[in-house]
């Protein structure tokens, strides 16, 4: 038996449409038939060779929402009960070694220096070969976190939880938060609203946006967004103005970075509230150099700037539930749908941000 | 009756021998015959004119331990008791108007916009005017706190805990420490010294001290420092690699900036571990830009970053009872000591870091 | 001028309406017109001699809010800006030393140890003896922490903040709350229906609430219980199994005590999932025993019990931004309201538990 | 070829020495030729029957120190680098199925459901049956943690670090500690011990211990106690007193409960300062009811109580850190040894509390 897949085989190449054999399963896989497969904005970065860790050839995906087609062995879920052909399931999207100091004494499998992730840093010459999303079939390791998740959620909504809300979800975990904070997100695209939702379903008070598409900051709204500031129609200081104006002239609590552009984190550490806190989650790839006037936003302010790094299989269920919370505002999420063999004009149309979040059906 | 003080009136000037009327006490002051002020290395940046508080004229000092002369009503210290005359005493150096969302809501008086602090921005123009240390008395507000001392400890050895020790105190508590934790402190001087000791007496099991002075890294060896490198004899990547080595390739648990100077945070970033936490409290004066690699150094590893500004009431406990547990290894930090008239000499022993802490004695 | 105020002068006995002089103000004093007082379930306790805080003869109510009538001096608000005539303001209901180990080392001032309540610790025999707000005019201490509120927000929404609201928003501030969380409530008061609101307000999935009144529980669905579980109509055995069946046989990862009553922890505390955390905010007065099992129900389940004794600023604040964002719910949570002279049919209607919540209105 | 191994075979029997088959190993498994083992005071409740987790036959044991004889395949220590014949190694006392809830979203392995122990909850005729530490040889599963140890430390004073003191660790890793703090600890048995050494290195100014056997209160003080209150020599309002007089009337930050015995928490939780904690680890059995006036104890006092259960592999890191730093005090902590064969007098000296902690030799 065979799974169509796309392929990169080269970098700055398209994927090219291939079938792999699909190998017979060795104790503690499971063969997921994916529903859906989402298309992440670093996807985009990967395909063009800009992320150090990606080999060739490789099936990209990490992002996916599937049934058990087969398991071999017994199989549990992280909720409890036995995995079953059949189910509808999900998966953190990367697996840990579970034995070093990160995993074990830190508690930080995020930064495991042995994490693989399924269309990442695995390539389809190694076995077992189906280790990306955008395929028909894929095969998870014995190492893998299993969700099994209820069926009123359709696939297309759910599938943005494995990666962008994640890694937002692994952010607010780090920080605290409380009822009545002010947050301001720079970035609107998926991080962006992912990060909108956590802070408003955390009890936030003022939720800002800022990005240059007006298309993706109106979709912030409906994740919570209580003002939307584009960067094309507005100064660095004018949004400045704004911010301080809204926050008695405080800053806010909270900023998150979701965009991991040049210039970014200047201009939102000025934003942040002496003893406030800064969440970079933006930089998925190199971005170049940040200047930092420590005296003046760092030290003076007792600030706080947390790096994010990925997430882990609690994150995963964290981005789940509130997925599950709010299902009618992140049916706003998915803006384009193609089929498998359509995936370079999802990375296109993700590339050129007319949408939102892209993803491919099986 | 008269005060002698040594007065800042112009920037860059020497201070003036000055002689300054006792005023009458108004309710809940407390007048201080000073015992001990002690010399701040950021003395020597008020006095050159590099910290944008500071008023003038002023007499400077914002490090002090005393007997008290007078109480003006009733007065309490912070473990409980009543004030009295003759009771030797140290108090918290700034005090915070305890009525703003900072104090209040976030509790974080350090960032309180109308701090004020002793020998900083006081001016002696202002009532009660005996507003800093480098005077035979000064005069206590009804709004700072006060610490009844142990006669035990000498009072040049307690001095330093009212800033140095206090402000490194404050960076501690915010992070988490744990046995067996391994610390890099960059910069050698008082507040590394507290850092190296902070450190220890949390369960450090490495404490690796960097710095240019190899008088003032012998000293940072006896508050628990397991390692001194001296940045005149070994370059960047050396240290880089010797840090490597003795943390198994990952970099230290916890890095603490007490430098304050160019190019710091660029080296120290590289050396906290993935998880880890970059601790900067040496930035107390303007001191240009910090360059940092976001994607590298601080999201890919998942690094926290806390700029520490100044200290509240809680820190100087914590640093007066770190003293306390210790005080043979901090008869080691006052290095110099000088009758009051001759602050300017003690300005310039700090300045050309020929001392570690000096002191002036009334 | 005088205050029409309601005066409790013996236990046991009713309220007396009573006029009293209204002082001179001294520096720092604010005078308040009340507009709505709220009738707490403690002050039913404080009249019947059940709470061993209180001197006699005293104005009970310890919940206000009103409109400034008089300041002398400068006083400034919480969130920034002075204190006008007109201004629509809340309080936090006791205030603080501001001076002892308790508010400026552990930063705790609820448990300051001479810690000032109005309605509750301070006699009308004391200056400036209008101390409680069953009163036409209050008289607020320098050491109060004022806020300025939104008019838009009925005050008899707002003033459930003041006692209630705050303790809870103190309870939660303590423990590490969650996206998914399930939470359970036991009491479906004023207490427990902040509870279930702040639970949801920060995520939680699943709000069940246990409690004797039908009338009460109703209303805890509006402060967002998903399953409301009558004490009267269930058996303690049925509720442990239909709390287990809901959470996978886990138990909750919070329970919630709002109740005080005898046998609420020992039924509680079997309903905390390993790992998970009690949070005991009922027990305002006397109740005698609990009798736990440390081995099986404390310690083998590694849990958490945390202690809630009132509140500081920090939690008025939060509980007034958590009704901010909730009007319409809090609308439900008064359900009968008294002119002032009526105080003691008030008190009769919470005794009775008719009321869910009851007001003065002025 | 054959293992010599101490067997218990009914409860309240004594030990019988056997020979056990040494199977062949299969992937992963570690051969570990026992050095020491630990003879825990739970080891005297389990050959009594009143620990519920225990199957028979089993070998007693879960504390060892070894070499590794022979291991299956690849396998890696937790700081790093591979697994060779003839290194000296511990490991974690226990393993869970890192799959569930508990393990991967609450990251707290210790309550995991499938937690198997060593010498607890794994018989000796469940494969590979060399489950235990009283035996010249035992078998470590593919999922336990494994750590490669220092030479230089004796086996003898490093075996009390695989469950007292990372049972210990446990506590302390769930609770704020600062400098100077006040702690109290019921129980001077190795838990005690252990709770003294962690209270003193994480900055504790004031470390008493309270407990019936003054040889055991005398170790203790090697152990960083400043003070040792004998109960047989004390009544409970004596040290009530004493402790109140040395915390000014205040009570401990923190009380440390060690001894698990009627009547423990009821003492201590009275001892424990408003905002403090009380940390329960002693109750490793079942041990009947606690009685607690939460009014009065626990709420009015915002007390924490948290139970410990156990421990994790960071727990055992953190307790073998503790005692590589001070590797002096732990020789006091084992006074007594004897060879394997001689288990139940090694047992008999522990029921009598003759030993502070007796140890077997291979």
């Amino acid at each position: 038996m065979k799974s169509r897949a796309m392929v990169l085989e080269k970098f700055g190449a398209s994927l090219k449409a291939s079938e792999i054999d699909i190998p017979v399963l060795e104790e503690g896989q499971v063969l997921v038939k994916i529903d859906i497969a989402g298309v992440c904005g670093s996807d985009v970065h990967i395909a063009r060779g800009h992320d150090p860790r990606v080999p060739l050839p490789i099936i990209l995906g990490h992002e996916g929402v599937g049934h058990v087609a087969a398991v071999k062995g017994e199989r549990s879920y992280v909720q409890g009960g036995a995995v079953h052909e059949g189910d509808k399931i999900m998966w953190n999207r990367g697996y840990s070694c579970g034995r070093c100091a990160s995993c074990l004494i830190h508690k930080e499998p995020s930064v495991c220096k042995d994490r693989k992730v399924y269309g990442i840093n695995m390539s389809c010459e190694t076995a077992p070969y189906l280790n990306g999303c955008y395929a028909e079939y894929m095969i998870l390791s014995p190492l893998t976190d299993l969700f099994i998740v209820d069926g009123s959620i359709p696939s297309d909504v759910l599938v943005t939880t494995a990666c962008s809300g994640a890694t937002v979800a692994h952010g607010f975990d780090m920080v605290n938060t409380h009822i009545g904070q002010t947050v301001l997100i720079q970035g609107p695209g998926p991080l962006g609203a992912y990060a909108a939702m956590f802070a408003k379903s955390t009890g936030a008070s003022e939720v800002i946006v800022t990005g240059g598409s007006q298309n993706r900051l109106e979709v912030c709204r409906k994740f919570g967004a209580t003002m939307a500031l584009n960067r094309r129609r507005t100064t660095e200081a004018e949004r400045y103005e704004i911010v301080m104006e809204r926050t008695r002239g405080n800053g806010v609590d909270l900023v998150v970075e979701t965009a991991g552009s040049p210039g970014v984190v200047e201009e939102g550490i000025k934003l942040v509230r002496p003893g406030g806190t800064y969440l970079s989650i933006g930089f998925s790839q190199p971005a170049g150099i940040q200047r930092l006037d420590f005296y003046k936003d760092v030290v003076k302010k007792n600030v706080r700037i947390q790096g994010v790094w990925v997430s882990d299989c609690r994150h995963t269920f964290l981005a789940m539930e509130l997925c599950r919370q709010h299902p009618e505002a992140f049916r706003n999420l998915v803006t384009h749908s193609f089929p498998l063999e359509r995936a370079n004009e999802a990375l296109a149309a993700m590339a050129g941000r007319e949408a939102m979040k892209a993803v491919l059906e099986m």
